[in-house]
């Protein structure tokens, strides 16, 4: 689920285009490659052999995936790899109607959800998607960086990890109830075996004996950038699926006469549901990116895009084995469109507050020996892989199970540890939900640190953006949601979460590295439920939290000091807990804009305007924040479409504050 | 988990006192009788044998249980009696110092937590606990209806299910990190076993090699009121249990000889944590309550306090068995104590909101057959048994598995069905929060049902009085909240989320039934986000929802009243939506209270109160509602203990309301 590269040519501009491309005899080195729809044509109609075909196609495929994930920026090449070759026999070779309108379609859907780009390429070269499609990867009004059935032939959402069995069990309930004979294909992770849900649908499946249900686990042994035997070793999972009632069978998922034989056994099995545990190999088809299982080694390409020369040495072999096949067949060999490789503009000294968070941490450890950090397969994304490597002994890596995780944490803040839990913002407070309530009552102190909080990155899609999590854990007594605007705070944050706080906190944290236009007061320190003034002004304040909300309050500041508007630009850093004396203070403007980079609804601005009836104040109130699910795009899009840009902004303040004349 | 009795002498008046018992010598059939501490001290110190010791404790014990549950009212049964041979072995002949202040104590608690009371029984037998809490069961102040650490010698707060081994692995790795040696043993339910957190937590205990932690599962073979098996089979857990890397013995769960040796070889297996199916009887030791497994049969004796014939001949057959054993040791016979049976007042006609809700939901499913119930093994506490009885082919039973239902009900909305899924409040909301955010981004129509909401019953403890669920889902996109207050409201609720509300709808229901002063007006019909004024009055609004809050808003507006002050009572069931034109006629108030059946924080009057502000109405605002974890206890005095009685609610009315002169 890891999401590493956050720079996004959108959000410092984007001054590229996706669209414009030029045939191009031999490739450039500074440009892209994709496969045309021609060639899939050709390709597709011109290989009379099922297997030949399959793997030509499923080279293609890739090649065009390696594109998408160059054009977006980011996107998970490891495991759109390994699940090529099987979701390739699949769609082309073996499901009936696959996601069709037919009464007796097949379904198939990934419950992993990141290799989406790998199924996308595929449904391209199928003509399923529309070419159009192809550079439009996480994209506003494209690919969405997780699957959602807003895109023709995805089944159901999915990018949580856990939830696909249980959804096949429905698909397949309603199936039988409503008289329809389709079966339903679950693709899984095997890292995403680690999840409790997995294990809690297995029997009821089994239990209903739903011979529908054909699972294939794409077992390539990592899970984000590591060894899966390394984070959270699974066992024999033959024998698991076994004892839960499941049909197993196991082989190598990138031969496809394997593939096919072992979907022959699970036609004569009418009783059970069947599992093919596929070993497969992470970034298979690319050779310097094939994951080799060794210890905890890091695996570089799960989630990010690939360097230039990365790519373009990948893309070359693909093609070259592709033409090596095509020769072999005696077919012509194909060439490869090109199209421009999108510019990005880094941001220039970016502030980056979750490195900054864990070098704190890490500080305040070195003397504080009950400090123990705790992860659920995140940690770079959570800004601990330094304290991981100076403390190891004080380092828990939980795996891919969250509720375990925060249920861990409890059973240690009872034995007299504080632990400090990871993961990112949008899994930690809903999937472990109760168990940071349970942990509450015990009234031990825990710090919740969720990372990727907030829209953007707006790449990897609703599944990722954590926009509701204020609302979901705000009410948990004693527990005090906080989020910084800056490496300063962000150290304030947790050093005050250690030393300051008796009862338990939670840190959330946008991910976005960017510059910043703001400096916090020489002088800053917290005090429960106070903000902090970046901007003095007069006739409207504008108050908000983190990053990119109050860079973008601060921007639209100065697009309104343009208009006459004096605005005032507030951090309130506190998410649930609120000063009511401090508020009183902001009865001096006359208007209040505030920010939400999470729903309207029981987000801060709802905090906000209830204490305002509360002590009085009588300011006009203004509240922005989402009203919908949000959109998946460049960071740039997906705030302007939600009107947390600066232009959004200066727009609502600008709508009740009377100009000076 | 199952709550089945919510009456409540306190919440009806509470005439009856607990204290002052009398010495009898036989008993009476209208009072109830309990262990003094001089006859376990006699039976502790006089029988050498630690079986024949153990076997008259345990007996003993259960009659204090049964005492205890019948002078609360309500309590588990069932399971307590099934855990009561094991624990009283553990606490009395293995454990070293449990749960005790020194260095290497070993730590016992039960992951289930519905056996409390079995465990607080051996506590004060043992003298660990004073002999005073006997009678507090479920009382302010007294023994929790579910653990918490607020009572000496109780490890860990359980009560919601599958979270014992997560946090047991999480207090033997703070062990290991701080050197010391106790051990960790872990009672877990069978039923509890269908948790997916069970089996996410078993593989990285035994990754981690973690051999002291020791589970025992009671295996009594049903849950709540059904068998195990008919509810959702759990396959064959002692291979289970092994193919996750865990030693496992199983055996008679009522046979000291067996648990001692079953111990006893655990202590030889020092690389692997441990696992004992105890196969056990539910309700054993008294003859008539014992489960026997057939079918989908009712048990019943589950979380009741059983009938005064039942306890009467259950404490008989106890004693009797008791004493001919001390009998036969050459012991004299003991006595029993008795105390005065509490007098319940019921209410006189009781809205019974959930039946009337269940039984509209049927009317409409008669002619609706894309109507679906799924249930997770609380279906006599949801409304849902006509249901099932009728139409049992669209019933979908998933047992303790909140996450996989909800997934599946997601997975049966896409495929064109209405599922409509019911558990607790505080389970449903918080277990399977990330799952019902995924379902609405899907934007197929779920209907959530979570009942057992708010602070009473107050007997079950925080782990189920729902109090955070409204901030919990109320952010969720497409969801609709909505609480009603009357049978009335109930019905028109689920009629308007099944025929009008095009989106998905979480209702949410208070299930103790009370006696309403109100009624709906006759023509009322349900508007989003618009309240309606229930009573009418000109000084003060108190808005609130739900039967309770509204029934005493009525009580404390009789108060008001005799003040001179003229007190409006609206209902505004809605929970997450509020219309900005309703909201402006609340400017005829010069004072508004809002009540929250819930945590301040982003509950109802947080949101009622942004609206104020945002809509410029100037009235004054106090708000009501839970400030700190809700206290355990008879309902009426837990709802005076957090201000949210008639008194209370008075009270905020009159501070800031001028008084007509």
């Amino acid at each position: 689920m890891g999401e590493k590269d956050f720079s996004d040519r959108a959000l410092a501009g984007d001054p590229s285009t996706s669209s414009g491309s030029s045939r191009a005899e031999s490739r450039d080195d500074d440009s892209l490659s994709f496969v045309s729809r021609d060639v899939f044509r050709e390709v597709r109609s011109g290989i009379a052999d099922p297997v030949a075909r399959a793997e030509v196609l499923a080279d293609l495929c890739r090649i065009n995936t390696l594109f998408m994930i160059m054009q977006a920026g980011s996107g998970h090449i490891g495991s759109s790899f390994s699940s090529t070759d099987i979701i390739t026999w699949l769609w082309t070779e073996y499901l009936r109607d696959p996601n069709g309108g037919s009464k007796d379609a097949d379904v198939y859907f990934s419950s992993k959800g990141h290799d989406a780009p790998a199924l996308y390429s595929l449904l391209i070269a199928l003509e399923k998607l529309d070419f159009s499609l192809l550079p439009k990867l996480r994209q506003l009004n494209g690919l969405p960086g997780h699957p959602d059935v807003s895109t023709p032939y995805i089944a159901t959402n999915t990018g949580s990890l856990g939830m696909g069995i249980s959804k096949a069990y429905g698909m397949a309930r309603a199936n039988r109830y409503t008289g329809r004979k389709g079966r339903v294909f679950v693709m899984t992770g095997d890292g995403e075996l680690q999840e409790g849900q997995i294990w809690e649908s297995l029997q009821p499946v089994a239990n209903e004996k739903l011979s529908d249900i054909i699972v294939i686990v794409d077992h390539n042994k990592f899970q984000s950038d590591t060894a899966v035997a390394a984070v959270s070793d699974l066992g024999p999972i033959e024998d698991k699926f076994r004892d839960f009632g499941w049909e197993v069978r196991r082989g190598d998922g990138h031969d496809f006469n394997v593939l096919r034989d072992a979907l022959a056994h699970f036609e004569t099995v009418t009783d059970k549901p069947k599992v093919f545990i596929a070993d497969t190999i992470k970034g298979k088809g690319v050779s310097f990116m094939h994951g080799v299982a060794c210890g905890d080694q890091t695996y570089h390409f799960h989630a990010g895009a690939p360097s230039l020369e990365n790519y373009v040495k990948a893309t070359r072999e693909l093609i070259a084995r592709v033409n090596d096949r095509l020769d072999s067949l005696g077919q012509r060999k194909v060439a490869l469109e090109s199209a421009p490789l999108p510019v990005r503009l880094a941001p220039k000294a970016p502030e980056k507050i979750v490195l900054a968070y864990g070098d704190e941490l890490l500080a305040m450890a070195r003397t504080r020996k009950d400090i123990i950090v705790m992860d659920a397969d995140l940690l770079s994304d959570c800004g601990i892989e330094a304290f991981k490597a100076e403390l190891p002994e004080r380092f828990i890596e939980c795996g891919i199970a969250e509720m375990h995780m925060v249920s861990a944490a409890g059973g240690m803040a009872l034995r007299g540890l504080l632990p400090v839990v990871h993961s990112f913002a949008c899994f930690l407070t809903t999937r472990a939900n109760e168990h940071i309530y349970n942990n509450a009552t015990e009234k031990k102190k825990i710090i919740y640190v969720g990372t990727l909080a907030g829209l953007v990155p707006g790449g990897p899609g609703h599944s990722h953006q954590s926009v509701r999590d204020i609302s979901a854990i705000g009410a948990v007594p004693g527990l005090i949601a906080f989020e910084p605007c800056s490496e300063k705070e962000a150290r304030l944050a947790i050093r005050w979460a250690v030393e300051k706080n008796p009862d338990s906190t939670y840190l959330r944290f946008v991910n976005v590295p960017i510059d910043l236009p703001y400096s916090m007061p020489a002088d800053y320190s917290l005090h429960v439920g106070r903000g902090v003034t970046l901007r003095n002004g007069t006739d409207v304040a504008i108050i908000g939290y983190g990053t990119i909300l109050l860079t973008n309050a601060w921007k639209a500041a100065d697009e309104l000091a343009k208009q006459g508007i004096s605005a005032a630009v507030i951090d309130l850093p506190w998410l649930n807990r609120i000063d009511d004396e401090w508020v009183k203070t902001l009865g001096a403007f006359g208007h209040i804009v505030t920010l939400d980079n999470h729903y309207l609804e029981y987000g801060q601005g709802v905090m906000i305007g209830a204490a305002l009836a509360r002590t009085g104040v009588r300011s006009q109130l203004s509240p922005i924040g989402l009203k919908e699910i949000p959109a998946c795009g460049s960071n740039a899009d997906v705030l302007a479409y939600h009107g947390l840009d600066a232009a959004g902004i200066a727009k609502v303040a600008m709508s009740r504050t009377a100009v000076k004349s």
